[in-house]
């Protein structure tokens, strides 16, 4: 049996979901029984079109071929971006189609809309590679942790910062020294404000808050402090305090059913397995009555990762 | 809709199972719209029957009325050892009726027996406790790896081993107290032999091989060695190495296919993300094709992280 999909925008994730979805192809019909067939790609750039990643005539510069297609019944949205990321979204679902998406911004910005919008049209929206990339955070909280009340969840959840920190800590660089290297390995952006400023772990935060506790916060209302001005000195106090000062996306559910949450430079002790998260990588602690603590960790982005994590939500929702 | 289930048992992980269904009821029907019915346990020790923890008219000594009861659809085995649990496991299955157990010796010596019962009746057959307690290791594996190839697993676990190794590390303990002081605080039995020898870790890898290579390996069929003769300076020559001493399960699909796979003390070294897997805690490390290392760790043991794993996979058959 062959579900037939769609992928809007063929960059970095998108040729990871693509490389997810054909290299392991033989595995995933192993496991699963399934066949996932990439009937249609969107995009524009011919020098991407020409790659020879995918085949030519898989690709369009025509929204409507897609979601007039009724043979395709998930589409994955990997443009980025709000607009037409967003709008391309709403049309696909009310077209009946899944949805399924790394779009942490525009996910955390219209988290009730677009839950409103699957359920009337009957289908789903998946995100599992919006937060952490390719760790299995958004399957732990429903499907592991459901008999569980999560009472506090702590994340590690932007690999940029953490990048950066690391080195700060290990070797003693500056803020600015730390970010240009970041930049020239390609963990930041040449404009990094949306990761050093904690406006992506707000992003991230606001949709773990939604599926840890069921309650939405819009990411501007999270109280927020990046790192761009912590120096050596924080640092080394932090040691000196026998800690690690990381990037810290936190939320707790009080006994009063109000939400404390916040991202925040944070003195992590030692012996916290999120201590223990270096570089890039990302970690995420749940806190919960009856499996006490559990702690994933692994690559928050990057083409493979975020595209191990699009192909496990496509492969879910391929009947 | 109510889904109805029986008990088999209602030892530790029997309570836990009957405490993370009932508790948690609210937040279970929130989040799946799913409601679970304990109607019946399988249950003969009257201290137990009357400990008040569950209603007395829930129990039965009778596992013809459990099997039989067309109105039961998922039975789980709680009762622990080889038999009546492979019997009645067996008979539930062929009853047409789901069976979740976090029963790892049973599962591991009948993987194939377990599987092909379960397919010919139409029925599933979970053991997402048998492995690493609350930690969602089963879940992870299936769907959030599902278009990798794992190409390496690595785990800590055993509580008990990684407990005693943890003593012996931090307080320079010798093995034997350090034994004594696990059986102290309920982390070891009083015959400790399944756990120290590394048997116990042996059948969580039989089954951690059958899950992510497809291939079942008996686990008396593993290369073995546990704890036992360890030495306060085997712990202290692997700090002199930077390392941490720990019993991994490992198992490595090589590129021919074959699968070099042991439980053994190893030397992990302080980076990794297992050498921060202390005390009773379990850890677990996935390599892939694409999501690259996943880490996973949390409380592999006990009533209520055992219950929390056992229900997630009751829900998740629920209708």
């Amino acid at each position: 049996m062959t579900t037939k999909i769609a992928l809007l925008g063929f960059g970095t994730v998108g040729k990871g979901t693509y490389r997810a979805l054909t290299q392991n192809a033989a595995e995933i019909e192993r496991k699963t029984g399934k066949r996932i067939e990439v009937k249609k790609i969107l995009e524009k750039n011919p020098a991407v079109i020409g790659s020879g990643l995918a085949p030519k005539e898989l690709f369009t510069q025509d929204f409507d071929s897609i979601v007039n297609d009724p043979e395709i019944s998930i589409v994955a949205e990997i443009i980025g971006g709000s607009e037409p990321a967003t709008t391309f979204m709403l049309r696909a679902l009310r077209a009946g189609k899944h949805v399924v998406t790394p779009n942490k911004a525009v996910i955390a910005a219209n988290y009730d809309m677009f839950r409103q919008a699957a359920a009337e049209n009957g289908v789903q929206i998946r995100y599992e590679a919006s937060v952490g990339g390719a760790i299995p955070v958004i399957e732990t909280i429903r499907k592991s942790l459901v008999a569980n009340r999560i009472t506090k969840v702590q994340g590690i959840v932007n690999g940029t910062t953490n990048y950066i920190l690391t080195k700060m800590e290990e070797e003693g660089m500056s803020y600015g020294d730390a970010l240009k290297q970041a930049q020239e390995s390609g963990f930041a952006e040449q404009d990094p404000t949306a990761d050093v400023e904690g406006i992506d772990s707000a992003n991230k935060l606001s949709i773990l808050i939604a599926e840890c506790f069921g309650v939405y916060i819009k990411p501007t209302e999270l109280d927020r402090t990046g790192i761009s001005k912590l120096t050596r000195d924080d640092l080394r106090l932090a040691t000196q305090n026998g800690c690690k000062l990381k990037l810290i996306a936190s939320a707790e559910r009080k006994e009063d059913g109000s939400i404390e949450a916040f991202v925040r430079p944070t003195e992590v002790p030692q012996d916290s397995p999120l201590a223990a998260v270096r570089n890039e990588f990302n970690g995420i602690l749940f806190s919960c009555n009856m499996a006490d603590k559990i702690f994933l960790s692994g690559r928050g982005a990057g083409m493979d990762p975020t595209g191990s994590a699009m192909a496990a939500d496509i492969i879910s929702l391929a009947k």
